[in-house]
């Protein structure tokens, strides 16, 4: 019943957070959570597009994506197929609302910010792991355009929140916080948080992958959900203060 | 404070499923929960995928589609556009697994049923309409393959659970259930509740759409969804026995 | 020698007309012909595409599509396969034309209308119920256009013609009017006829599918083609004094 | 009145028929129409599609395509473009049907014929001078498949009968024969007529492009198509005779 | 030992340029090496793409393809496959480099040249017999500007330069200038060497097909393309003095 | 007239090899000149696509891409503009082209390795930094398939040569070795150097991108990249013996 790299139930693996890990991104942030590796860069853009012209209001979109073989074995470039998949579609659109759920786009007045994801290597828990490294690297991207003088509102109303993600799952029966990939596979029910600093949730997506689940069974994974979250949040103020 | 068309916050739209609405599919269900209305198909194929051949088990996949003015204003065909917008494979692959859930594959024998889910006109909630009515063309499907003994188990070991879908929301600060267009757009919180009629959950997608949530908020959704699901539950059941 | 059905040579199915099946769009038609259900729709755009403004003249185009399962095989989507076949856009580019040919565009004005023609179910003739059902479509979106005074001629002015469609063939010898599916795979010569409400040609496409045909036997088929469009044409006029 | 290169309404441009034009395939033609110019080829390969094998039947199909500058302004690559476009598509099917229709597919056998028709240049009636000109490129290659012994039939048995095509119109309200592309743009009635050398019909397309006909002009137009597609029927056997 | 023609292994195949093969492009020629034959058109736009304006510089590019059945065996056509492949992309790019190099896009003035390079029959060096042909082309458009007062400077001042090219190869260890398709294939080294009219190199693009390649064979190969290409520029000029 | 990063004008930027830089696949390397920084990843199958079974040979091809923001400006994605770019063509087939010189594919017996090579941050070279590690991540995925007894050659026969290569260029009239960024777009010409261990060359490609070149520019050229290719031999041959 113990998890496959000893950790304890509740338990995050390493997470560290490396920024300016590129030279010419606005915000550049390589997180890693365990041997999950992920480059999340911002780019920014003054102005917006057409259709958002004078609105007063910025925008921020994602773009998330696998290496081909940042997986067990190798996968098929999305460019060579000519399409992207439904799986990057639904995790892009999941990392663009985590993300515009922390930024006031009015205060941030029409610029325009891209946030890339891009898994190096996977190891379970890679749009978590996004989401958490964008946040800082989306933060850095923020402060560049203060210091370009190009935001409406001050930095800390700009980003009026900050927002992290973990992958919560039952495992053998039991809930477990942070799966890896074996346990991922292996899981029962599988559930992405997404939650704020102060500990609401932004988003909440459990699947029964092999089952149904119960009540009790929802809660006890909202309940580690939230503790990872926290924990996060304090990896992405360390960082944010170095 | 009143919802728009003077329901309770607890009460579902009038829900009407058509079976056989259609003279080719195996199985045909009109669903309408109000004014959403979509055409649910199940169509059967005798044996599997290559890839999936020797196996001995069955497949199931769903495909979602909006007809271009099912919506307030026409959108493009996908066809036309040339590619499958990022939303409308978030939700096929939602309605896939949410039905892989109610089937047991090994059951079922190599034989492969595909659920096509076309909104014929949209007024909130069309992923859960699909749902719902897509498990009742699915149990039709499987009588027919039962009628032909194409089973490896019987109707009942295959259809192992029934599975339906509701949407919740807050809206003005008020939990509701099944929010019809304006108030999904108004909504500060939107989830979609996949319950068993054994009032299980199978998935649960909650998003802040305007801004975050807190765990007594979810914890009011989820009663409400399990609630609206077994409401579904009868209306499938009683669907069936006629 | 008798049809499938019972029909005489030169009667054709049933043809049923719902007008505002949909709530959405400026003009809504459900045409039935027997088993055949074309949901045909006219969504108005005021403006026309960049390339025509200032011209004076407004906008028709249509598109035609089947639902995976109306035909009693399913078949792919064309917006999963990424592209638009060959026989869709053909029969899109025939409905086009035909309704452009009973619409003046100068009293239309600069606006701007696409009538999409959805195959529910299809038993045979979708294309030509596709032109018949579209037509009644495009006048109730043409008359919702001038309750709203963007019409620069008269309506009647804008409608200068009616126009509708049938298909007729050379079954087992006998020329026969309005084939369905079955009689449409055994035609030696198979032929689409498009008449205004006056009875003269708008479009004619006539194939000998397995074999060639001959003048008198081509001119039979013009008779019939001549035949059913002037009964359809009354079931419009009959649909639109409702 | 006079038609813009002095020819009477019932009179072909010039046509010369060049066979071998090309050295790899085993049928090739150049076709010309007057200025029309299309280079017609067909490729054997022995053998047929996967899903065809063991028919005992053979398999012919076309594609049509014009050379980006081959008309009056470019026109953009639909290889570019990514996608082949609906005149395209409509062409290309047409060529196919009317060759298939000459051409015994149970005494070719089990051998496939891709006909290759690519407009080098363009002065109206490429669609009729591809099928002409296809016809003895398929011929030709007809009687390689005879000489390496891999046919079923005899050659004669295999291509049973000839096949031709022209356009006809009225223009200036007067019928006339194999409009050039400045009769074409400013024809009122626009007819493909595609005759087998016996002076049957294979197809007929007839469309009002800026208005509608009556019975005798559509009478008119098929006189004038029955009569070109004989002298067509004339060129091909001279052609072939060489 | 002996070529496969019974050329001198420093010998051009006999190479002809045919002015105005087409009527409808500001510049055309057909281009043969031997049986190699590629069309070149260069087709105007007065005025240049939106983000080039204002600029003052013109923009000339290049877009090469291959009929499906130029070659040996019958290839698909990329607008069928829905793109284009890596050889035509990098064939394209390296005749648009080519041109420009010999084009002063300044005195052109803001004004677009498209040229066409399809190949109607293809054996060996399509893309060094397009550069060539492409370079007679342009220069005729180039001149047909002129004669509408469209060019910022003179017409020599525009074509500063000339440019021809031509493939060299290793074959049996032999350098040899102009590889038709059976050497080709047998070639060790495989070099386009694209030069101006006064013997300066514009790109030199070596592959060892088959192996690797010392700097004395490099040596004697671009000796012999600089030979080959003064040669060529030689059948320019008097193609243009025609 | 100095570099801008003080070089001499035949220095290399530092280099760095880092092999097994991901857990995965069965070679990998992250190799950086300077600030380019490509991530190269060799992928094993065990057995060769259908078209090649029973050859008894093996196959080797390369895949290349940029990360969105390796670049001063962010580029949109390929997977998302739904088709490869030409630049991205061309230089896959480079690197494929280059790897196949150095590796018997008979040796190799009926495996498969492809190559990947991620742009993580681009600054100039990165088509050479490519090929150059890639070449080190290949001889670690023949060293996997020796380890598994996978191999028809011994380890030193499949790999026979080593391969890398350089950029060189003229920058204000100096010939330059291995440019940067900011020279790449200032140089005159531009050329690439691929080399063996041996120094023997396997592709040359040099563009005059501002003008042309005379043969004794190619020539300092040349030597220059013949220099670089050996420096990153000798890397290569470190890095291989760690």
């Amino acid at each position: 019943m113990a998890r496959p790299d000893g950790r304890r139930p509740d338990q995050l693996r390493p997470v560290t957070l490396t920024r300016r890990w590129s030279i010419h991104p606005e915000g550049s942030v390589l997180i890693e959570f365990g041997d999950t590796r992920v480059l999340c860069t911002a780019s920014v853009t003054e102005g917006v597009p057409r259709w958002r012209k004078g609105s007063g209001l910025g925008w921020v979109t994602a773009e998330y994506s696998m290496l081909p073989r940042s997986t067990t074995t190798r996968s098929d470039r999305e460019s060579v197929r000519g399409k992207v998949g439904g799986r990057t579609h639904e995790i892009s659109r999941l990392i663009g609302r985590s993300l515009r759920a922390c930024i006031d786009l009015k205060a941030l007045g029409e610029n325009s910010i891209v946030l890339d994801c891009d898994v190096l290597q996977a190891d379970g828990g890679t749009r978590t792991a996004a989401i958490t490294g964008a946040y800082v690297a989306l933060h850095d991207a923020v402060n560049w355009l203060a210091d370009r003088k190009s935001l409406v509102g001050k930095p800390a109303a700009v980003m009026h929140r900050s927002v992290a993600a973990i992958s919560v799952g039952i495992v053998e029966g039991e809930p477990r916080l942070d799966l890896n990939y074996v346990e991922d596979v292996a899981a029962e029910v599988d559930m992405n948080v997404v939650c704020t600093g102060a500990g609401d949730f932004v988003e909440v997506q459990g699947t029964g992958e092999a089952g149904v689940f119960a009540r009790d069974q929802l809660d006890a994974l909202l309940d580690l959900g939230v503790l990872g979250c926290a924990e996060l949040a304090d990896a992405q103020r360390k960082a944010l203060a170095e």
